[in-house]
């Protein structure tokens, strides 16, 4: 088998040497090599720049032996085409200025193409694939509909989605327009990194976790549904992700992908089971994790790998993106350790 | 049986003439009389008077009929004995000064007296009795010891909970002597409500549901158990309520109480089977479900009650507190829909 690619035999099922590991937001702000280029550039510089987009996406790689590479660039990046203004407020995230609230403002909103108006993430895809040389599989990603619609109603993140789920609500009709267009451009913008040489795509439902399942499946599901179904062809993994989702997992993988993103509320095992033998299962540390000492730390990332049936259908990730605040030497240890793992198994037939 | 205690009899699963219904928060910042209050009393200042706690506990009461009256008070009340300061930022909730972060600020933590120092408390318990002379019961509530520590270690309401989990994971005796000082407070302050007169206690462990079930049953479940098995021997009904719980309810019943109450992540039939015959239910609409047009809402409200066999110890609530923004029209909804429910086989006996 083709060992750098064992985070794809993971995605298909198929078994591996060893269990692939990544982690959400791997390139980024806890690396110091990041920051110091941060001082130089935003991070919207960054993401239009392909060369810099390269040059994060690969930071981590340098440092750690990690089984696929994710493409650095913003969740909100498709924002720019529908010409919401947003900008990084420090320390806030992501701030809206100009968020959608309305009917009119729905109706007042155009699709776009997302190859012509982010057509510096594809050649950013393209310049990281040369720059791999095949050593690891690219991940491309998007928001899900949802998560993207939610930012733009809400103007930001929200701990309560007051004005998100009062839209679904009071207008169900608008909010099928808006997840329309949205789920358009979605497709779209994914369809696109895979041409331009995404190896695997996550669709990041990340706020999907503040839904009922009955409204998950009413306002969201269809539309995940139809982004999912639409990159099909392409037959390239596909990652369908949430975090607060315990309850949520029937519907997710009724609405497609070939793997399943979980967070750290469910254990693993539980995760397994609802999911069924027909999907491949990613997660599921938390995050807070990687500030436990490293023995804790370990024993913690061993806890999760024997009770996942880890070497078939299985790639560790977080339960969510690396805080910034963590240190790099706790990355060092979840790697090694997911890549030490060997099943009992495994360890009787000296594998 | 007596209708004014229909919430009480629901609480110990005996049949109900109909369903009850109480609101968390339903005594505060939506209404436009509190808010009319407000304009000369701060949140502290009310809590304080045991007449002006009386008078806003009672507001809901005269508008809408509910089953049970809420001791209105601020869950953080009980840092005022640990000489831990804190305010309401405006549109922030509280934010905490001085923080505990080390195993040292553990160590300078003294418990204290609530009898004592949040004497003022009982006193608005015993006022509110006397002002509702029986009209329906009054729920004590406290924070559960993990809530009530997350806030003295994050300093705030948090996404994250970085340091709480931090100190957790890092200093696991350090964070046993924290719950231990905070749990013996917990359990003092409900046992004074209920001597005050509280006829039941709520027990609210609002951001349990930010931990994996094994964290919670290490760091949490004993210390919850321990304050609620210390309630016991008063009789009065105990409520254990947490947010996105859907994957600790088995670990919360084993802390205990005879009421679990849940929020609208997990469907209210799955809630019950997972729960089981031995507990009552208490939930779980989404406080976002008051937004949406009234019948939309009423048919949400139908649901639940329809899908949760509410006759028998089951109790109509929110999945968490009413948002300040709610309309009370929708409160008048949601109360006057659970009393006009009558299961299918009620209405065949026209009952």
């Amino acid at each position: 088998m083709d060992d750098a690619f064992r985070f794809i035999r993971a995605c298909r099922r198929e078994p591996v040497d060893r269990v692939p590991v990544w982690l959400m937001r791997q390139a980024g702000r806890y690396l110091p090599e990041y920051r110091e280029l941060r001082k130089e550039h935003s991070i919207i510089e960054i993401c239009h720049s392909p060369e810099l987009a390269a040059r994060v996406t690969l930071q981590p790689l340098e440092r750690f032996d990690l089984d696929a590479a994710i493409l650095f660039a913003d969740i909100l990046l498709p924002l720019e085409g529908f010409g919401i203004d947003f900008e990084f407020a420090s320390g806030e995230g992501p701030v809206i200025a100009n968020p959608i609230r309305s009917p009119e403002d729905i109706d007042a909103l155009q699709g776009f193409d997302p190859e012509r108006k982010l057509g510096y993430v594809g050649d950013a895809v393209r310049e990281i694939r040369e720059a791999l040389a095949g050593r690891v599989p690219l991940i491309g990603f998007a928001a899900a509909p949802f998560t993207l619609a939610s930012y733009m109603v809400e103007g930001g993140s929200s701990r309560r989605y007051l004005y998100v789920k009062s839209l679904m609500y009071t207008h169900p009709q608008a909010w099928e327009r808006l997840m329309r267009v949205v789920r358009e451009v979605t497709r779209d913008y994914l369809a696109a990194q895979i041409e331009a040489g995404a190896q695997a795509v996550q669709l990041f439902d990340s706020w999907a976790g503040c839904l009922s399942p009955v409204d998950y499946r009413d306002f969201v599901l269809p539309h995940s549904s139809w982004v999912l179904e639409g990159l099909n062809a392409y037959g390239v993994p596909r990652i369908h992700f949430g975090t607060d989702t315990a309850t949520l997992l029937g519907a997710m993988k009724e609405a497609g992908g070939e793997v399943i993103g979980v967070d750290w509320r469910i254990p693993i095992d539980q995760a397994r089971r609802v999911i069924g033998p027909d999907f491949a299962v990613q997660g599921n540390l938390d995050p807070a994790a990687l500030f436990a000492p490293k023995p804790a730390l370990a024993a913690r990332v061993n806890e999760i790998l024997s009770a996942a049936d880890a070497m078939r259908g299985f790639i560790f990730n977080l339960g969510h993106g690396v805080w910034p605040e963590t240190p790099p030497d706790a990355v060092q240890t979840v790697v090694e350790t997911v890549h030490a793992f060997q099943t009992p198994s495994d360890r009787r037939a000296g594998a």
